[in-house]
């Protein structure tokens, strides 16, 4: 038996368990300061009513023989695809029967949709980005090319006509530098791939974030899209289910070529490989789309956006380039006073107490820049932008 | 971009589609006829009371910003993984820290699990069989060998020196012939394993059914399985999880090879791939192995059995040699009267309106075989025998 071999190429990720050690190190010998935590990429607030409710009576269903749930449908109860069917038309995107796929989350669909394509395959990946496009591609031996996220463009890549890619990633709200697609510029990038044969798998997670309408909150509002994109989405950040674990992917019956059509694959994929996703689940995700739930759920949203403006507005005083902050949960800074993004870390842990991401973990591109998040408490990030005030000023 | 072309070899199955076709067709020709489905291979009985307890409880957490969870361990929660742990102990099997992996179901796992070896591993498979063993493997372009199954060895196959295999598929007891190995089996292809540097992956998603203390309920019962040995397991069977999606797997510390260690490259392949078991699911999970819980899916159980041992006792009357029935929930017959599988099918159907898979459905050697299953309602089973007996005495 032999092992797969590519599983040696894929880099070691260390960059979490290096700022908590360094964290960890630093409080041991500063017992006495209070150290704020902006570099954590998960929710913080609690599920909103509607979805509890929900849950409880799903739960109630399963001890029950009359309501009790087996296996369900591979892609999903209807009760919750028609739920994200009208979510979508809301945003001016029709879908068809059958192309929305729930998942238990993007993370997992964006891997396991590289089943449904060959290993000879090129793919193109921005720089700085999420380390599992890269890593999903290298354990099945995918060359990956990359696409210069930099101060130059506004971390935006544009399509390059002379790179000839068949497989490309875009998430937009951008992780980690939140930067955001116009329609526009999105509409380049579909021109692009119908041109070359290419798929662009569209990473939306953050998509609730988007606020001003020129920006795409679906890649399917540009037209051509249906032809050459899936969409991957979740439910972690705008219903705080990251630990509930729901999410869903669009494939478009219209995406095919030579006679094979992505969406008939994706769903032998899934078939055979997946069974689908909790019943109650399921259930507790409907309620989110439902008219209070998402209500609620704007709530929480409105939350994390204030708190990602607090600390945009303290960048702004301090004359300290970034993208984010709006549109996005993520705010991404330029290293002030030249330092690097990991001198940066120290100074801002040393100095203030506050920690954040250093962007040379996202990719080479990230060198030089930081990311803080808005998913702390507000007090924290309150707390957190005096003391950068204070340090930087 | 390329689509897999390796996916337009997988057989497409028609087998449930067909029975669900062929079932229609008579019910809208004979709309007073009751039909007794004891085809289907899914639990019937809700969840046990602890479960449901366990279950809303998480839900509560999920409320509170005190006790809510986001991302959880990608391996699952350690109140879990420890649960599972005390559970092989009494199976009289230690585990070590870190060997358990809590998935969203034996399926899953058992197809995601492939991404950890080359593409260039002879797979061998039993026949008749669970198809996606098969399925998984056409598509990631492997080359399968089937190890025949039959009347004459039991429907349990042996170890082939002769053949040189990799990855080696076992379910035990089997789906779909209900047939079980003992411990000294599985000793004979635990050395062929060893021997060949083989890997068995190992199916014991109906070890609950086994009463027979000669039968192996843990591939790690035997001697040398932690060098060759990957067990697959789930909640599905054992406590009626087939909507609520839990499962879990073993990969031992001691697997490797080359310097490549097959715990830490699955490990590797979850934290990239997969973001964990929902909290709330793993916490209805723990229940099921609390002292209580056990006790309350012990009644479940007791229920199924009973089914399938008033089929077994059926065909032990009428003279029909079968496997199953007694450690499984499956009850795999020889068609009577030298009928074929969709044939017998066909007489079932039509003279006694009951309802069960043809063997064929299962891979070549299941021509001729019909499978009943035991998760139908007590009234059912013992009707749809009582119009067996009259049918074929």
């Amino acid at each position: 038996m032999k092992y797969n071999l590519n599983f040696n190429d894929v880099a070691e990720s260390y960059l979490f368990a290096e700022v908590a050690d360094r964290v960890a190190k630093y409080s041991k010998a500063n017992p006495d300061k209070k150290v704020i935590k902006l570099g954590i990429g998960d929710v913080t607030l609690p599920l909103v009513p509607e979805v509890i409710k929900a849950l409880h009576a799903a739960v109630d269903d399963m001890a029950e023989k009359e309501t009790f749930k087996g296996y369900g449908p591979y892609e999903g109860y209807s009760f919750l695809r028609d739920a994200i069917s009208d979510y979508y038309k809301k945003m001016g995107v029709a879908l068809e029967e059958g192309e929305i796929f729930v998942s238990d989350g993007a993370k997992s669909d964006l891997g396991n949709i590289l089943d449904i394509f060959d290993k000879d395959n090129v793919v193109l990946v921005p720089d700085p980005v999420y380390p599992v496009y890269v890593d999903t591609n290298v354990m099945a031996g995918r060359k990956v090319l990359f696409a210069d996220a930099s101060e130059q463009n506004g971390f935006l890549p544009m399509p390059d006509y002379s790179v000839d890619a068949d497989i490309i990633y875009i998430c937009s709200p951008n992780n980690p530098t939140g930067a955001a697609y116009t329609e526009a510029q999105l509409k380049e990038w579909v021109d692009y791939a119908n041109s070359k044969n290419a798929v662009i798998l569209y990473d939306a997670a953050y998509e609730c974030f988007i606020t001003d309408n020129s920006l795409a909150r679906s890649i399917f509002r540009i037209e051509g899209a249906k032809t050459c994109a899936i969409e991957f989405c979740s439910l972690s950040k705008i219903a705080g289910f990251t630990g509930t674990r729901c999410g869903y992917t669009i494939v478009p019956h219209a995406l095919e070529k030579d006679g094979m059509n992505a969406n008939k694959l994706w769903l032998r994929r899934q078939s055979t490989k997946f069974n689908g996703v909790p019943y109650i689940v399921q259930r507790g995700a409907a309620a989110v789309f439902s008219e209070e739930g998402m209500k609620q759920i704007q709530n929480n949203l409105s939350y994390y956006k204030r708190n990602a403006q607090i600390i945009a507005e303290c960048l702004d005083e301090l004359g300290i380039p970034y993208t984010g902050g709006n549109n996005s949960p993520y705010v991404w800074l330029k290293c002030p006073r030249g330092m690097s993004s990991w001198e940066f870390f120290d100074y801002l842990l040393f100095n203030a107490q506050v920690v954040g991401t250093p962007g040379a973990g996202f990719g080479r591109n990230g060198e030089g820049y930081f990311r803080l998040t808005a998913f702390g408490s507000r007090e924290n990030t309150e707390e957190a932008v005096k003391r950068i005030q204070l340090l930087l000023k």
